[in-house]
């Protein structure tokens, strides 16, 4: 599993330091795994918040086939490493295309994403040499980031031209979802799963009425897909990729339980301040993200395990000042040197900021991951 | 300079990416010596905005003596590659001696920071075999992060308990500056440098009246450094480090000029949504960071080269939404697949997320720099 060993306990580990509950980051996994085999739609987990072989391995249930990126790095580094059926996640622009060519050639399945018909210009001018590229219409379903309106007249005509485009192979239709990451109840957001995937079923029966075949019908973030609703069953795939961690905004959102969250900054006290009534952390904004800081979780963005009193107040880059809720903090209660465990807001971004993630059973440390960084 | 070559132009370069313009950075670099050289104040630059040994180069004026850094793991990349007479700029705390210990032994001076008795208890715990730990006091001036408050009687008992300590030398005292990040103008930052130094040259006497010799008298941040006050002379040394590349916040604050900014994150545009008033560029939160996300700066985060008109509406992992700041975007003026440049707010934020950074003079790409990472 690991490409070094450290043979210790969490207690030793330098600070800060991301940490990964393996037995949690494998019952996430099976869990997503076993619920999508048992409704018969494909997973295709995405790879944006662990960035790790191992983390691959384990998402996809050993066959390295049929997952997203979010970047061409994170692309050709599962190439490299024997994982194929690939979508890269962003509409592709023609600037990119040298690289997408490599990534062709290299493995079976290479899958790109177009929202726009400069896409597929960019792909007629640019042909393979063996075979077709490989294309999916993104589709808006309310989301308001990238794709094509799920209303709109384009869904079709941007279908129809990448169906009728030279060296271009149309695959299917692919979205994220729409303002899952809003809503505060698993309830809520099962409502949100129901009308993005009848708007996205929608799009894909007008596709089809209008005589173009849709092979693959993917839809999905974590917090549909963790909630899932009977209507998903009709997709043909469905790709969630933060699951594999889950975090506090996703336990906000409804996507999981608390003790379903498999990682943690560990983080030490570094000074007392009961003058202004506060301790510092040296776990700052590098180490946490800033993502979240101005939530309105209880805790703010740092959710302290067993001290529900603290309270992030502000993070520099290399420190954390931490105060309580109410009246005034009581500095013997956290030693100088002492070591406190931080759940993350977002697990993407705070994994984002490390170089390395200590993977542990218990309070044991089994080795590391590397991930890959960049773009 | 660089480790790698690239011979192209930054139009070429795959985006998301993060640029220096290295004829700033040199001028940055060489205003500061410059100027503290003429006052006779010691300049040691800090390294926790870029990491780099290039960086380090041109900040020392290539004499790779003197300068602070952030974490342990930037202490042992800069004494790995030469440099020495280094501060670890945070409270230290006993579980990091062992690494503090081989820094120790590697180079001829590893200075440490310390603000409570515990650490100076743990030094003695722990001696070294042919020298002391070199200790520094780390003051709070105002800034409310760590270091003795000022104005307490702590600086004096906490300065005498380590001149009189085994195994420890004190050599002086340090502070980042108060509230300088809150400014807005010049003129704000000059009156709050002379506070600080005020403070802090009354804290320097208080320690000497108590019969304890401070040799060494560090002050700064990027704000007060880069204004300067007459009173600043008086001081030994100053710490500045954002000045390398200096940001939009600085400018804001009244530190630099805009045309110092010497870094910016090259974007492509790779959606159109006029539907939704919006174009999208292939630069999210990793690319950027959240930092400054919900600043005052006019064109809030991302301060747009050639195009005060764009701002950035809000920013997922690997996707940045952008609007005009009034009316209806046109896209057409915004063509997919063409590059925009985005000045940071926070440039050692920004940095951070990058794990290369492309070296450029005009448009040419003279190689890379490849910051350290973790702790």
């Amino acid at each position: 599993m690991a490409t070094e060993t450290f043979s210790g306990s969490i207690k030793d580990l330098p600070t800060p330091c991301f940490l990964v509950d393996i037995d949690k980051v494998k019952r996430n996994c099976s869990r997503m795994i076993k619920r999508y085999r048992d409704v018969g739609v494909e997973l295709r987990p995405h790879m944006k918040t662990h960035k790790t072989i191992e983390g691959g391995d384990l998402m996809t249930g050993g066959t390295r086939k049929k997952i997203v990126v979010s970047t061409l790095a994170e692309a050709e580094f599962y190439a490299s490493n024997g994982f194929d059926d690939i979508i890269y996640g962003k509409p592709v622009i023609e600037s990119n295309l040298y690289r997408c060519k490599k990534l062709q050639e290299k493995i079976e399945q290479f899958h790109l994403l177009f929202d726009n018909e400069k896409a597929i210009e960019a792909l007629e001018r640019n042909p393979l040499e063996n075979k077709k590229w490989s294309v999916f219409l993104e589709v808006d379903v309310g989301g308001h980031r990238t794709g094509v309106p799920w209303d709109s007249d384009k869904v079709v005509e941007l279908a129809r031209l990448a169906s009728q485009a030279k060296n271009v192979e149309f695959r299917g239709i692919y979205t994220h979802c729409s303002e899952s990451y809003s809503k505060t109840s698993d309830t809520a957001v099962r409502s949100q799963a129901e009308t993005d995937t009848k708007r996205f079923l929608d799009v894909c029966q007008r596709i089809r009425q209008a005589g173009v075949p849709v092979e693959t019908v993917g839809l999905g973030d974590t917090p549909c897909c963790s909630v899932f609703v009977d209507s998903m069953a009709k997709l043909t795939e469905v790709h969630p990729g933060n699951y594999i961690f889950y975090d506090t905004q996703q336990f906000g959102i409804g996507s999981c339980a608390f003790d379903d969250i498999a990682v943690r900054v560990a983080t030490r006290v570094i000074s007392h301040k009961p003058e202004i009534n506060q301790i510092v952390l040296d776990s700052g904004f590098v180490a946490l993200s800033h993502d979240g800081m101005y939530c309105n979780l209880p805790n703010g963005i740092a959710v302290f395990q067993d001290h529900p009193e603290l309270i992030m107040k502000k993070m520099s880059q290399e420190h954390g000042c931490v105060s309580v809720k109410s009246g005034q903090i009581d500095c013997n209660a956290y030693p100088i040197d002492s070591m406190l465990f931080i759940y993350p807001y977002h697990a993407c971004a705070t994994a984002a900021n490390h170089p390395v993630y200590y993977i542990h059973s218990g309070d044991k440390v089994l080795g590391v991951w590397k991930p890959v960084k960049g773009w």
